[in-house]
């Protein structure tokens, strides 16, 4: 099982070091072997629709598909036990969303989501994780369903 | 079949006024009643592994949405000829995305990047639209498959 | 809330009446407001690979799609309390998938296979329902999401 | 290039062998390096809606799921050409669907459908597969896209 400041150095790279996560406002808020969570808080910047306000699709499959990318990153290093840091770290590099499905349940109204990721099946090679997009009130407004390279 | 002013000031709307799109630089390049094609150009906070510097995949997947649902938009305007202005705008303004399917098929390098999207059905509820992603050398990136609720 | 004569005909429709359901031998085991199982009993018949022996992925879909889809009628029922019977049987008959992603996360080992469906959302238009596909030894072999035509 | 002799050899495994895909009908009847047909005529025990008489839903996703998987088949065999007849039959006994979308976008009427796949990326580890099913008037019922692991 990976270390916790394994996890939290994970965490924060995914937080800080990825431009996009960053530019869109993602944060880490929890992230261990079971469950990941990614929140982030409506700005006007993140809007879709102008009519109503609400959150742009595309910034809820960005962190959709960042929790479930985080939740495979866990799965790998898991299955990798014993890999050296670097070792890891190139791993880690190379992994991809092979392909992901979201689907928009309810308008993405709120002030702040939370999408939290749980692993289905990690394998040697892919990873398939489902994810869940609550707004502030737990209110789902979307699901998604990804898959990962991982090796 | 909307009238190309139409289609013009559609293709503004998309892209000037819905701040996402606007936030992250999607250009529509062309929207007519066969084909929609929205561009974006490579940028760093547009990133998503930092390591190779590629394109995000929140960035491709909100490029691909937004071309499935301005396709989808059109539709329904084509399914609605006789409609007043205000009426269809209302009907716009409640256009949204069902469910959405990414394919990340390659690595998203280049400098600009072009999704177009194409109508495979449009019903008086429901269209489905099929998107893909090349780069500036016609490498194919990703493809996408959207459902659109339109009624 | 439907009643649970109407259920229990629901699920004997879907049973016995519908004929690829009869063919490869999917049976209702459970149908309520809550959640849908259907079940269905390993064959040689209904094998895809033939040097492993395991169900074949079309088997898993469709049954994923079978669990699904009666949930969506479930969700149907229940938004339209006050019809009459005729114009029940109508709308359900017009009931149709959407879309449907399966993710097939483990191979179809096992002598029985039940499906379970759990509704995320039903609107007056789209209903989209969780489904989950385990073997007898509660191993996890597929899951999938649904967008089902609600009205 | 995969010789026509074993292409032809693995589109008579698939129609014949594989006891599923006999059960229900699928004939293929094209299968080379850039496309296969898979065809299956309509029979009374393959009707989802009864009140209609149309295709069942698990049906077309057989069909789609297993033209795909030729496809993916034929991809990894142009990636393997110098493999020996028993690694490569070793190798394509592990072929398996990763995960499967079908967007059914018209009921399913007529008396004979085709569905055509195309391989979108074959990469070492994963190929993506592009599908369209049609009936005999050439209408488009259903599309598809596939993941399948290839190494």
């Amino acid at each position: 099982m990976p270390k916790p400041e394994l996890l939290q150095h994970l965490a924060e790279t995914f937080s800080e070091k990825i431009p996009f996560n960053k530019y869109i406002g993602l944060e880490f808020t929890e992230l261990d072997r079971e469950c990941c969570k990614v929140c982030i808080d409506h700005k006007p910047e993140l809007v879709g629709n102008f009519v109503h306000g609400i959150l742009h699709g595309g910034v809820i499959a960005s962190a959709i598909d960042v929790a479930g990318g985080a939740m495979a990153a866990v799965g790998l290093m898991e299955r990798n036990p014993e890999s050296h840091p670097q070792e890891l770290l190139d791993k880690l590099s190379k992994l991809g969303t092979i392909d992901l499905r979201v689907d928009f349940v309810r308008p993405g109204r709120g002030t702040r989501f939370e999408t939290s990721a749980r692993i289905l099946r990690t394998g040697n090679k892919v990873a398939v994780v489902r994810m869940e997009l609550h707004n502030e009130q737990r209110t789902l407004i979307a699901v998604g369903t990804g898959t990962y390279l991982v090796g």
